[in-house]
């Protein structure tokens, strides 16, 4: 049980968990924390949380457990910022699509990684951001993986490891470089290649043309295209050297394949298309 | 109507188009054509054709309207089959996704583009295929192109736009080489990109890892990977020069998003990212 949770952030991630933890009773109190009131209000008009301040020192007093789900660019601002204000047996977990960065950025901010700090990462969310979109059930069924430190108190983990299978999650537990490395090939480079295809047509001069006779694969692309654009600005800062490592391998792949399109290599397209099709069909996707 | 329609190639996509047909009542008679009497006899017991025959100028004997459903790489064969045992009413139309490729096909196989040959391309399809996925309502909604020549008979072409009204959808046209520019960047290139972040990520050591965590935008990329492999290598063969035109371009901009990262250039990042999301959004694609 959390007797005071604290969200900093309450958009759709913290928004979601708000919202499972309430509906299973799973906590006394929710008290959110963000910069914009009105976001803030909107989060209690929709039952989301019970209270907001905007800051962020005195919106964590007396909680047992804060979850931070702000941009990763902004993780470092706000651990500076609750650092003095933590009670004594506060939980701090994280909700950042790379870790790496959000231990450094704790080093600094904390000056080294307090025991009660569990990074995190739930693979879960939509292309769509902000709290209006929060659901209860966006956990159901769904990974988190939580990268504790040497330094991290198991008591900790498994009070983070609680609260996330009380909204319904599962949790897996990875190194921290690991886990970069796994969701920079995941994660990171399709929405960095979805981005990047939506924005090259974008800018070609028959435009509206090509978004009218989009078939079904390039609408898969710009869905995901259409996520926030903030968010993964700061992912492809934070995790940029497995991030780069993915996009180095990935282009060195796709020279070869416009190499065997010019040359009229169908073995070596084929050969391409079917060890993808056979991945696909192996690990059964839906 | 249709006195008797002729299916050369009976799965997903002319599959689909009889059955729409014959629930309509379009058409008297159904034949279908294809190497394999296993798939052919299959199509028979689910109502989709009334019978077959594996022998093309069999198959289009005394049918008013031939559409040929194969791969690219498959068309100028089964024109050079049926050429001399078409109807002298017969109309042929294709449902190839690249059209220079057909029209040149149907150039050499038939020495010139008859009047009754309607070059066409629904923008339909699943990433499934064979004739037990095919469904009536596949092209309801969806838009076909067809691209007439200036050898091709109005009247034809006429009744080929009828056929395809008649299955639900709507009918646009188009001439031949922008058909192959616009298919080019909305559906090859990104089901290239798709196919080869699949076989990049299933050729690492811990695949089977990265296929389990997998998220949102990763499973988009691998849906349409498992497309079929060899419809896809002629597509690529056959529109290679437009296909390699969107790729030189797609390559080119995702080098210097690459280079942003590198050089941790955010304003840049976020300028690709937000300008995606803007196309995205202005475009309403769902």
């Amino acid at each position: 049980m959390i007797r005071r949770l604290c969200v900093v952030g309450v958009g759709l991630i913290g928004g979601s968990l708000a919202r499972a933890l309430r509906d299973a009773g799973y906590c006394s109190e929710i008290v959110g924390c963000g910069r914009r009131v009105e976001h803030l209000q909107e989060a209690v008009d929709l039952g989301v949380i019970d209270r907001f301040d905007t800051d962020p020192a005195r919106a964590v007093q007396g909680a047992d457990m804060i979850v931070v789900c702000v941009p990763l660019g902004a993780m470092e601002a706000v651990f500076r910022s609750i650092a003095p204000a933590l009670a004594a047996d506060a939980v701090v977990t994280d909700a950042g699509s790379a870790k790496a960065c959000v231990v450094a950025a704790a080093h600094r901010a904390f000056g080294g990684v307090p025991p009660g700090f569990v990074p995190g990462h739930p693979i879960a969310g939509t292309e769509k951001s902000g709290v209006a979109a929060s659901l209860a059930g966006l956990y159901r069924n769904r990974t988190v993986i939580l990268t504790p430190l040497p330094e991290t108190s198991p008591a900790a983990t498994a009070r983070v490891q609680a609260m996330w299978e009380v909204a319904g999650a599962q949790v897996q537990y990875m190194d921290v470089d690991h886990h970069d490395e796994v969701l920079a090939a995941t994660s990171h480079l399709p929405h960095v290649l979805a981005f990047q295809m939506v924005d090259t047509l974008a800018r070609m001069s028959d435009e509206d043309e090509i978004f009218r006779y989009a078939a079904g694969g390039f609408r898969d692309f710009t869905r995901i295209a259409s996520s926030d654009p903030v968010m993964w600005r700061d992912i492809c800062l934070a995790n940029g050297t497995a991030l780069l490592a993915m996009l180095d391998r990935y282009r060195s792949d796709l020279d070869h394949l416009a190499d065997a399109i010019r040359s009229g290599d169908g073995a070596a397209i084929e050969r391409v298309f079917r060890n993808a099709k056979a991945a696909r069909d192996r690990h059964n996707e839906r």
